[in-house]
């Protein structure tokens, strides 16, 4: 069984898939298992249509073989963890700093921006060769998890496998045009929600927007659909932390916090009991919105007067 | 004299400070200009202060040695072509496939991606080594012409010339940053009014926007603040053609159009008087707003229903 983690994103679909074809062309086989259904944009992937589900795998549980791809701990499995049986051998493929070793075995690379980066190497060493479909899958996972080539975590390592990738005929506007560019109207139309609130403070330092419980019925548009649109308010010349509120459906107020260089975001979401890193974190807040709006502003300004965190 | 064309993008001053730089290593004293002023997403590149209008590279006209770069027709150097001598020599450097040959020396590869990619060869034949500065200009080029690796011109020589740059110093999250990610507020400001007026027809495989002048009066937006704009319709899922239609302030109507695979809009602009290629062109159009959307919709249905051009 090939498994990653619950809310896949392009390494895990990739990742999984490059496996599965993989142990395939090895004579094994393979079922490969994902608790989530295969986001829209990733299943024009070869091999995206066999990914089942937890009840689609069941009948032939306990496994007893499994890799793990892209999962820094055996809970991200979600419901396709019970399926594993008691003594089950895990081989644990991942690049999570935070990965907590759960494997039999673990490849484990923190230096590798993503899964499907530790793979290419993985795949080379079996004597496995690409061909389009694999490499597609490879691609996707190294394109989705740089950000398009496009974060820091971009390396020389990175651009020379996916230059090789290409080689093995990966088609890299039609993988970037769908996995990246390709939108639904209802990702337009909470952009364009979100872009109406668009307000800016501390001299321009500091941008955010608000999307309301009414603007989530009114567009159809679903938690999956806000990628990105933090960064909207991030992007804008001059400001150091951009953040986007949102009403949730409990009457909470959740806010992502995107920042550029001076202020530590992982630190103030934490100080009020949210997470992430230094340049991208989120929190949940209690109370009203103007409240909620408060306590995030008044936050970021005392940092960006401290000059950091 | 080192230049490049009218309104540069990231390929066109990033070649011009790469030949300026490569120049400098070799001992040689260099000029380099342009008619048009950096723009300031690409300021952060060093030597980007030392690019001259034509009023300042004026004393020591005229030029005899030109290296132009990018510039697909002597034309296209603007008020810049004055200052060159009567019997200059000038090597031309570009990747147009439309260039005319117009140096004394062409140096024309149609198959690289960008101008910079040309020039990543040259400077090594030159035995010029990459320093952070001279890789950062080479990346920008590469960068850019490639729509941040995205388009199909992503080739593998392009992304291994990329990893090579990196390896010499280039930060690739703070290029992309600053040439691809940051927007200016006109810029939101603009979008937001095209998306409030995105429409759709022929059972969404069309999507349009429209922006009146009063638009740019409000937003104080520019015609370079609309830079990719257009995407936004062609990137919905299910959409063949987006167009960007604009009120001119000579009271025309500007069509920008883009498609994914079936209509060749190259074609159809150059019915209407326009230009471009198959997957983006675009025209001009006289007559009011109706008319204009008419002339365009309509021949975008007709060539749909044709399944192509």
């Amino acid at each position: 069984m090939v498994v990653s983690h619950i809310h896949p994103d392009g390494d895990a679909i990739g990742s999984t898939l490059a496996v599965g074809r993989v142990l395939s062309k090895l004579g094994k086989a393979v079922v490969m298992v994902n608790e989530s259904p295969v986001p829209h944009k990733f299943r024009f992937l070869p091999g995206a249509g066999e990914i089942r589900s937890p009840e689609e795998a069941k009948s032939a549980a306990p496994y007893r073989r499994v890799i793990a791809v892209d999962v820094a701990d055996a809970e991200r499995m979600g419901q396709v963890r019970p399926l594993l049986a008691d003594d089950a051998e895990v081989l644990n493929i991942d690049h999570h700093p935070t990965n907590d070793r759960f494997g039999t075995v673990n490849l484990v690379e923190p230096d590798a921006a993503a899964t499907a980066e530790i793979l290419c190497r993985w795949s080379e060493g079996l004597g496995v060769e690409w061909d389009p479909s694999l490499a597609a899958c490879l691609y996707t996972g190294l394109l989705t998890d740089t950000g398009g080539f496009r974060y820091s975590n971009t390396t020389p390592e990175v651009l020379e496998r996916a230059s090789d990738l290409l080689r093995h005929g990966v088609d890299p506007g039609e993988v970037a045009d769908r996995v990246i560019e390709t939108v639904t109207r209802e990702q337009l139309a909470i952009l364009r929600r979100a872009l109406d609130t668009l307000s800016f403070s501390e001299q321009g330092k500091v941008s955010w927007m608000w999307l309301t419980q009414r603007d989530f019925q009114e567009t159809g548009a679903k938690e999956e659909d806000l990628d990105g649109i933090v960064n909207y308010a991030r992007n804008v010349a001059g400001v150091d932390v951009g953040i986007l509120f949102r009403e949730t459906a409990e009457g909470t107020v959740k806010a992502s916090l995107r920042s550029r260089e001076i202020v530590d975001v992982g630190e103030l979401a934490q100080s009020l009991g949210g997470g992430g890193h230094a340049r991208a974190a989120g929190c949940n807040l209690r109370g009203n919105r103007k409240e909620a709006e408060r306590a995030i502003l008044d936050r970021v300004a005392a940092a960006l007067r401290r000059g950091g965190c």
